[in-house]
């Protein structure tokens, strides 16, 4: 049996679209029901035949929905849920794909008392955005971590992660603010420090923009691709994860200006050291099925 | 007619056997002569087929070559200079391969006097090393920039120029300080601050290891890949090109800072601002085919 037989997404974007795709793909039965609250946006999705029905409007695509997915940047979340609070059902599910959740928990626990609220991320994407960037394979063998809130229904969580696990997602339950932390680590950080390289390298006077470009296979060029990801999803990450990314970026910094130390001091064994270690890390990071062992070329 | 016909290759690991694999497709009539330090990697480029001779000594391996090229680590190049300074013809070129060229082009000038000595980098390269790692179709479509010194004889630049365009690669002259600044931006820094990164989130105590692996996917991933490259070859290039690193490492510092600043205090328009600028920089790197449009999939 189907965990939900009607489900609305808020928002067809990478994700999104996406995520209508490997419905499609591995429950064909279930009705679709999506909006976007860009216009141009929802012709395309008309177009690309995503849904059963684009509606105009939030409110109108959750009507008789069993589970809604809210598939927004995180600073869009509360306006969304007040949208959408009317209309909703006492036994929907409401979910989102976010990449912070506390803050999210807490936003649509307000906007939404009573309400089945149970906040997930999967952890997956590319630096693409749009429609038109989304894939029905997006989820295959990536985890996707579900966050109940506290008193949430045992029932209703369940349903959530059998729906995730159809779409061929891991699926893991772990506590919201665990959740901020693993991911300031895992993602948070290395998207802002990607962003801040490839800016310092546009800024600079004796190397040319021309010169970073025809080079970049040097290394430069992977931080470029995920400094590629959406600026306004992004943005929101980090105001909403404020605390724990800047106790990251202290740490970070700590260790960077240790290692500047090391440079500067010609400490050749502090930096082999280093390089070393971090090595066997990349082999489990293969070993656990995260990335192939296909190299990258150019360097 | 071929540029050089008996060539000698000083290190046998991830660059040297690409190169030597590279000549044996594009130039099989040259007479490949090779040596490493390391017994296995000379057993294993046996077992491989990858030369028509293997020499115990790198003396050995350069009696009658017209181009030498040293592709061991930068710290190494003076060692291997003085080893086969002696047994060099007056005509033969000896080049490197080698990540950082200041400092390269006064060891060897140094160690070599009266001989042709062009240093050169291909801006290639994997995560990966040693025999096994390396592959013909390395340096297509790859730069390799060529640092004449002064005074170096034209003709002598333009065979090896033409030796490298029969690899595949595409050829830039630079000034030997210039190359060091830019690869300083697009791949000493990077590298540094990848190993930085992968450090960092391997000591945090609240965090995991198991946690930081199991959902690298989110973008930290990418970040280990770089951080996987070999430790000697990158101690040496941090530092043989100690200025232009320290010199860029206070600008992504201050950069950085910024950025910590404006999460703070919710700065939202402008960390926006930063990663919509971003993004059009990828766009170019697409443009210029140092990458291609394929998403990476997993954030």
């Amino acid at each position: 049996m189907l965990p939900f037989a009607r489900v609305a997404i808020i928002g067809m974007g990478l994700i999104g679209s996406s995520l209508a795709r490997a419905i499609r793909a591995a429950m064909p039965t279930v009705q679709l029901v999506v909006s976007d609250a860009d216009e141009d946006v929802r012709e395309r999705v008309i177009q690309l035949g995503l849904a059963d029905d684009v509606t105009d409007g939030a409110g109108a695509a959750v009507v008789d929905a069993d589970l809604v997915i809210l598939c927004v940047p995180v600073g869009a979340m509360a306006a969304v849920a007040a949208e959408i609070g009317p209309e909703l059902s006492p036994d929907t599910v409401v979910s989102d794909v976010g990449s912070v959740k506390e803050s999210v928990a807490k936003v649509l626990g307000a906007a939404l008392p009573g309400v089945h609220v149970i906040p997930a991320h999967p952890v997956a994407g590319t630096e693409k955005s749009g429609p038109d960037a989304g894939f029905a394979s997006l989820f295959q063998g990536r985890w996707c971590i579900i966050t109940p809130p506290p008193r949430a229904d045992a029932m209703m969580v369940e349903k959530l992660a059998e729906f995730w696990r159809r779409l061929g997602a891991r699926v893991e339950l772990m506590d919201a603010a665990h959740h901020d932390r693993v991911l300031a680590v895992t993602s948070h950080l290395p998207h802002l420090i990607a962003y801040s390289i490839v800016g310092t390298a546009s800024d600079l006077e004796a190397v040319t923009k021309a010169e970073v470009i025809k080079y970049s296979a040097g290394g430069f060029r992977d931080f470029t691709r995920i400094a590629a990801s959406d600026p306004v999803m992004w943005r929101d990450v980090f105001l909403n994860n404020r605390e724990a990314v800047l106790e990251l970026l202290g740490r970070f910094t700590e260790d960077l200006v240790a290692l500047q130390r090391a440079i500067r001091w010609g400490e050749g064994d502090t930096l082999e050291a280093l390089f070393t270690r971090t090595r066997a890390i990349r082999r489990s990071i293969i070993d656990e099925g995260q990335d192939t062992e296909k190299a990258d070329f150019g360097r």
